[in-house]
């Protein structure tokens, strides 16, 4: 059985009404109980043996004013993009930060998706930069929806505790960002700069954002000209490049081992949950 | 038009049709183009507009004995698995290397893929060793097939570049590594020892092998007992944990500039081609 409210909800996997809406859709439990934990959680579908499964879950979002619903089987599957949510759809709030907004909370590692449209690496990166302890994570220009399905599952919760900012203007977001005192390093394969030699001479010990461009067409020559330097991932062997997402992690970590001993005071502070808009 | 070899050569998009032949499919000009060099190319196929377009990969292939067929649009799009091979798929030669041949070639590092079935992630993984300078690429014991499609894909042609290894015993291909005085380092998220602390103490700059598991599963508890240490990669912000594909890129770059100085040294051994069976 559909009601209305499945059918509105079903809507929300197209873009355009996310967009219109302002609400996205998260499924399976991890990320439901990382959606309530935020505090952005509006409605919860689930199955019955969704809802009983999860019960401590869903008593936890009902607290904080989720409503729930319980659906059949057939209504759970249409609202859910993967085989196996284990029961579970929520309606959540996007809540985008604005960059001057971000930028004014001091994150010490900052990660730009730059025109990358594919939603899963989008979503792997934003997971990636998480877990190396920035505290925003830019989709620029034409990138991805950070709040498409595919993404909000590859960042597995990660979604729901980094400033997730929409800077449609990307050169605009580097100038904004430099001009706060960051560091901006364009990850490319073709850089004059290398990562290790960077790291050994210390340039990654200072606040940072990184630039990560497709893997199909990598960063614009705008934004590389931009940038205080373009820095190339060293290959030691016969590949010929890292996909988009080895990139980022080894660049994402060489900036978070540079910066450990501060950015473990730091994330003391800002404490393991998602940052309050 | 589907000629009886064409015929013969879709049979090896299944496994057991691989197994049995010893041969497997690549498709797209890169991957072919490394699969000549790499001396394993048996049959190509192409359309008319493949053939003309990728002329000079062509007559290099075929002065080192390849068979060359044209084919119609339809006959390669039957042939490839994805939508886009530019017109071109080759039929290879498996070539497995023994563990025991691998070792005794002394790689400085060594990835060992255990119980990994993601075919993606496989080749993502032994994409990002190959770029890390790893010599030889380990599955073990029930992982994907190497020679699978979307792992051939995934790799982007490092499948040419390093001892690709078959091992169906996980537990007595690390006692054989560590045999051989190399040292096994198991990535898990619940590792006693931190990645950034071992570089820190010098603990990577030694001849390594990394053990690396299944996203879903992690790596069996017996694996884990047998490794010289357990090693986290460390989390600064609110993910729970690294997806496979970046953990390993950490981990194997965490390793690489530890041993650079002599890695570059065996780069210039080895040279930019595949290694000889």
């Amino acid at each position: 059985m559909r009601t209305p409210r499945v059918v509105a909800a079903r809507r929300l996997q197209r873009r355009r009404e996310r967009d219109a809406a302002g609400l996205f859709l998260a499924e399976g439990p991890q990320a439901v109980r990382e959606a309530a934990a935020a505090g952005v959680v509006q409605d919860i579908f689930g199955t019955s043996h969704g809802l009983t499964r999860f019960a401590d879950l869903i008593a936890g979002a009902r607290g904080s004013g989720a409503r729930v619903s319980e659906v059949t089987d057939e209504a759970l599957a249409a609202l859910a993009e993967t085989v196996q949510p284990q029961g579970l759809v929520a309606v959540c709030a996007q809540q985008p930060v604005p960059l001057r907004k971000a930028l004014e909370r001091g994150p010490r590692l900052t990660a730009v998706l730059a025109e990358i449209r594919d939603p899963g690496n989008a979503g792997t990166v934003l997971r990636t930069a998480d877990a190396a302890g920035a505290g925003a994570v830019v989709f620029a220009g034409d990138a991805v929806d950070p709040y498409n399905g595919k993404c909000v599952r590859a960042s597995a919760g990660s979604l729901f505790h980094v400033d997730v900012v929409r800077a449609p203007d990307p050169a605009a977001a580097v100038a904004a960002i430099r001009e706060r005192g960051v560091r901006v390093l364009a990850a490319t394969g073709y850089g004059d700069t290398d990562l290790d030699e960077l790291a050994d001479s210390g340039g990654l010990g200072v606040p940072t954002a990184w630039l990560f461009g497709s893997e199909a067409h990598g960063l614009p020559a705008e934004l590389l000209a931009l940038a205080d330097a373009r820095v190339r991932v060293p290959i030691y062997g016969g590949a010929e490049s890292l996909n988009l997402a080895a990139a980022a992690a080894v660049c994402l970590y060489a900036s978070a081992r540079a910066l450990r001993a501060p950015a473990t005071e730091e994330r003391s502070e800002r404490g393991a949950g998602p940052t309050a808009q």
